[in-house]
């Protein structure tokens, strides 16, 4: 009798993001589920920066919790800090954003999957997998072990291969401290699947007590911190201060004199990073014009010193790393933990995926994460969890679920990697969205959270939430189209808030459309405040009536655009067409476009980094 | 200018349990010190189970915390359960021991270094010494840094050419999922340091989910849980049950058919491992007769399901593991997280060592824990404190501190391990104690707290609260010895304990001294709780002066035996003497004898694994 007897429906290789949010669907779905990761131990881990969330990522966390997901809660329960992004932009762009505490965000996850039912736990390295007629039908582990599964989903992060890169020296590694996994990659690339190389970088850790934060800006928290779940997770009482500060040509100049040692100029690494999360190097190499960088100096945790250096990701030399931070204003004095550094690893461009993320070359086999070509947590994530949902349902031969571009980010994501590809580290933006005001925060419940439910994964709870939501929602915004205000009453309000005073009455509809006037103007009126308090309306139900109110003109128009826009996209570009000349195309949208030389507007939409924007500059452009 | 320009007065390298002390101890002291170490992720890792203290080593956490150590402080605030073992026989037996969380036992310890002055980290693996004219000065790291030190503190662990085994497999680690150290060993070798290889295990952790604890036999915590330190820290409110299952001839069986896929009985692992912590496959291969072994089924921590089973440590092949572990009583449906291992790795013998633990041959350099043949936390948490101390001490021309056998275990440890070295792994013991009645866990603090206040490690309040507790306990033992009592008073609590009456009135000293009485009865009489209650005596004082009562004769007479056991210590042993006769000695002893046939009885006490009362019997074989 070996180990392991039994059949598992779902076999998660890899605990990082992908990993634990495919098994926990999984096996929340009723799948028997085994996560196998090289270190029970350091499930749940961020690689990198202490945060989830941020622009367009924030949307993307949000997503998975309505969809039942775990990252949400996880990262409320670990969170030390809470952040409204872009709360001055329409509501489209509002992006929640956490610090986290790493070793209780790494806790949290572990936790959170031991409570999970129908899901075990094995910890070794896998090495391969076993197929049989195109199928894949179990893996093998290091020591030998063969483990039978009717599915498999392969979320090995930077591990395939991985090797670390610092200034001149580089060495096999996973992560900082962790073995690269060998193995799989070939035996993928001799079934047939192609791979790449990617390359990612991450910033210096240091000590906090050797900082003089009195040189630095303070960046707190938002005052009423919000949440990523849509349940009930604790609100936080208390946070931790993140703090801002500069580099300076000076800083420049020192990093410079390291570039001839630099792993990135030299030519030792060939593979392309994260172009939206480039090197401190990059930026200085390919922004020279720009005297300085903004870097955020990032606590690991409540009560830990360590530090996050974020926007100083670099693989030069350690020495050069140092010299330079310790010319930045607060780091005269800074000790290290450890310097940065840079990973190349494997990856499997995803055009080789179907939209369920199973592999078109083997049945039953799944990518998710960073293997894709992705990059960020967030994106990890979710393909964790539409694998984990698709492995299950195609096994119980269920419809698959994919969401489409319309109905969530994590739908935008999938088919652009499936579609498209991506040549460099994929991640997130809102501009990839062209039904960006549709795929807002504050309503990835009200998308998505019944289809979940009816697909078994979103708990009742959670469905008896957004229903209430909707309902006490849509009455809120009933009752300011039905009550009516009288001048009186609503001038002196009118008056604080800079807005014209109204000679008649009117319905409250009307006057909360104008912008000046928010949820908490209405407020101060005895009607509003009344019914609010009788309903026990809640937070989230005030937000999504104000924003129904508010936008539902802009949200309608924008919905418009995005429909014109498809159907324009078939607009010929004349051969030869001269990008450099249109001024408002983005950087990226020109150098690709130019290198490309797309035949018309829809195969230009499709370009990889070219975002819906461009596309509608370019159609001014073109007099249409 | 180099990461690290500035010159350290101590480097410690290794994060367990002896690095952690050295480096809290020697920054403590004053000194400017840094710990590197391979992983900070992984400081104060519990290699293998998660408990601290126990027979013997619960005196020696005592001790490290009487000294100013943070062991003990650590162990209670990451503590589920505390037992005080062995409460049954005699003081000198008295162990404490806890349960330890296994996440918070290692977060604990890297916050509690974080709050330490003086104190630098540095995530590296050191390759190798900086060495100049047989003095070090320094360590280089993998990535090539040199880091300058006036002295350097090795405390590798199990990492030093690490060996893992797993039936027929074996692969290159410092622990599992964590990668071995090289260069290290083979640096020192060349210098002309004697190295050797040991080996120890760990068991399989499984999922508790999986078992049926209604099978096995609870082992709950004392209903008065006590603590390590003799500071304030917090009083466990609630705690986490054991349980005990045993082995069967059926698991026997099963094991054994996997003996010849065994690294330990093929050939494959050569090296020692310690005889007291020996794997399942060794005790029954060497206790044919027992056919039933216990299992101590452990919690990893408040909340998780990991449970780690003490007393199943196996390298035999995993499929072999699993089978005999289903056939225990409440193990049928177990599910495994990971397998057992054995892991062989470099050790230095320590009589290379002085008594300060620095090295004989390179001046300022020091040695401590596992790296000197000895096995467990407590062992190299204490060696390396008094490395941490000596270090400093040298560094500033200061005596050199030395704990005598009869002050403390600690002086027991490492001069067992200088004077007469170790073949295999070297774990404390009560018997290995001459002066064991002197050497309890509540003196611990009387014994030690003053000689580390003066040297300047140990703080006032820890001073004052010994100083308070003497002089209560004292006070309180004057009280009983001046303080009369009537037989009406007396009588009655003499029969509820089945204690005979007495006739007339005499001291309480006297009655206190009775086996049947305890502080409890005492207490009952009116004058002494009043005594107690106005005074405001701690439980700590209560024990102390009950132990100087009840145990004073005792005490004293162990001590001239330890006394008269030193005089006659230079008796001759017959060549040839048989000493298979004579049953009472102990199996180690009888074989080590054996083998090394000694010519004195001083001889035969200094080899290892001999205890003194294997002395006294073989004294009394002699005819003295
Ligand atoms: C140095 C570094 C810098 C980064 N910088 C950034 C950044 O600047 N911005 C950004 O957005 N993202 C960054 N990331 C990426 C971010 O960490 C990842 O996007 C995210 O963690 C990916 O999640 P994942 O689940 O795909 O993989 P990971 O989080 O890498 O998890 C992979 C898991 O698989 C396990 N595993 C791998 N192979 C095997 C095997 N054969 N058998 C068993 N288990 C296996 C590993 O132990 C691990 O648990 C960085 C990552 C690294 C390492
Ligand atoms: C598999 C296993 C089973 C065990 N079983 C038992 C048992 O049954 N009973 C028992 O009492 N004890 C057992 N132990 C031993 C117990 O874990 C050790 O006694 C104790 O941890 C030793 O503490 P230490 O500080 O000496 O070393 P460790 O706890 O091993 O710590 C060594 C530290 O040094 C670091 N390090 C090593 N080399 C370098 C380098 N070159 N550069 C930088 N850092 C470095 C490591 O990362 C680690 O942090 C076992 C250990 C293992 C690994």
């Amino acid at each position: 009798m070996s180990m392991f007897t039994e059949e598992y429906d779902v076999i998660v290789v890899g605990g990082g993001h992908a990993g634990c949010e495919a098994a926990a669907a999984a096996a929340n779905l009723g799948s028997k589920t085994l996560l196998v990761t090289m270190n029970l131990q350091t499930i749940g881990q961020m690689s990198c920066n202490p945060a989830m969330g941020g622009i367009a990522k924030g949307q993307i966390v949000r997503e998975i919790d309505a969809l039942g997901g775990y990252s949400g809660i996880v990262s409320d329960r670990s969170a030390i800090q809470f952040k409204m992004l872009n709360k001055s932009k329409g509501p489209a762009m509002w992006s929640p954003r956490t610090q986290n505490d790493r070793m209780r965000f790494a806790e949290e996850w572990r936790l959170s999957l031991e409570r999970t039912q129908h899901l075990d736990f094995y910890q070794e390295m896998v090495s391969d997998l076993i197929v049989s007629e195109d199928r894949v039908v179990g893996v093998r582990t290091s020591l030998g072990l063969e483990i039978r599964g009717r599915s498999v989903v392969l979320t090995n992060g930077t591990f395939l291969n991985g090797l670390i890169h610092i200034g001149e020296k580089q060495f096999g590694g996973g992560r900082a401290g962790e073995r690269a996994a060998r193995g799989i990659t070939e035996q993928l690339a001799e079934m047939g699947f192609d791979t790449g190389r990617m390359k990612t970088g991450t910033p210096p850790r240091v000590d906090g007590r050797s900082l003089d934060f009195s040189k630095m800006i303070p960046q707190p928290g938002d005052a009423e911190p919000g949440r990523f779940s849509y349940l009930d997770t604790p609100k936080l009482t208390r946070q931790r201060e993140c703090h801002m500060t500069y580099t300076s040509p000076e800083v420049h100049e020192l990093l410079m004199e390291g570039f001839d040692r630099s792993p990135m100029f030299n030519g030792r690494i060939q593979s392309i990073g994260p172009r939206y999360c480039p090197s401190i190097e990059d930026k200085i190499h390919r922004f020279k014009d720009k005297d300085r960088h903004q870097l955020f100096v990032e606590p690991e945790g409540w009560d830990t010193v360590e530090v996050y250096v974020n926007g100083f990701s670099t693989s030069l030399p350690e020495d050069v790393q140092f010299r330079a931070l310790r010319s930045v204003a607060g780091f005269e004095n800074v000790k290290f933990f450890r310097p940065g550094y840079a990973i190349e690893y494997d990856y499997f461009p995803p055009t080789q995926l179907r939209h369920t993320l199973e592999t078109k070359l083997i049945e039953n086999l799944y990518f998710a994460g960073q293997i894709n070509g992705t990059t960020g947590y967030e994106e990890a994530a979710s393909q964790g969890l539409m694998a984990g949902i698709n492995a299950h349902l195609k096994l119980n031969e269920k419809e698959p679920f994919i969401l489409r571009r319309d109905e969530a980010y994590i739908g935008v994501l999938i088919d652009d990697l499936i579609t498209k590809g991506t040549e460099e580290p994929y991640r997130m933006f809102t501009s990839r969205a062209e039904y960006r005001t549709l795929l807002r925060q504050d309503n990835a419940d009200l998308r998505l959270t019944e289809k979940s439910f009816r697909m078994g994964l979103a708990s009742e709870e959670r469905m008896r939430a957004v229903e209430q939501k909707k309902a006490q929602s849509q009455d809120l915004v009933g009752f300011f189209k039905k009550t009516s205000f009288v001048p009186e009453e609503i001038n002196p309000i009118l008056e604080t808030v800079g807005s014209k005073n109204v000679d008649q009455g009117d319905k409250l509809f009307k006057v909360f459309s104008r912008p000046q006037v928010q949820m908490e103007h209405m407020m101060q009126l005895e009607s509003v405040s009344e019914y609010v308090r009788e309903n026990q309306l809640g937070q989230e139900v005030l937000e999504q009536a104000e924003i129904e109110v508010k936008y539902s003109g802009y949200i309608e128009k924008e919905k418009n655009n995005a429909d014109k826009l498809q159907r324009l996209e078939n607009v010929k570009i004349p051969e030869g067409f001269d990008y450099s000349q249109v001024k408002s195309l983005s950087y990226e949208a020109r150098e690709k476009l130019g290198r490309i030389r797309p035949a018309t507007l829809s195969q230009a939409s499709r370009v990889s980094g070219v975002s819906p924007s461009d596309i509608s500059v370019l159609m001014v452009f073109l007099n249409r």
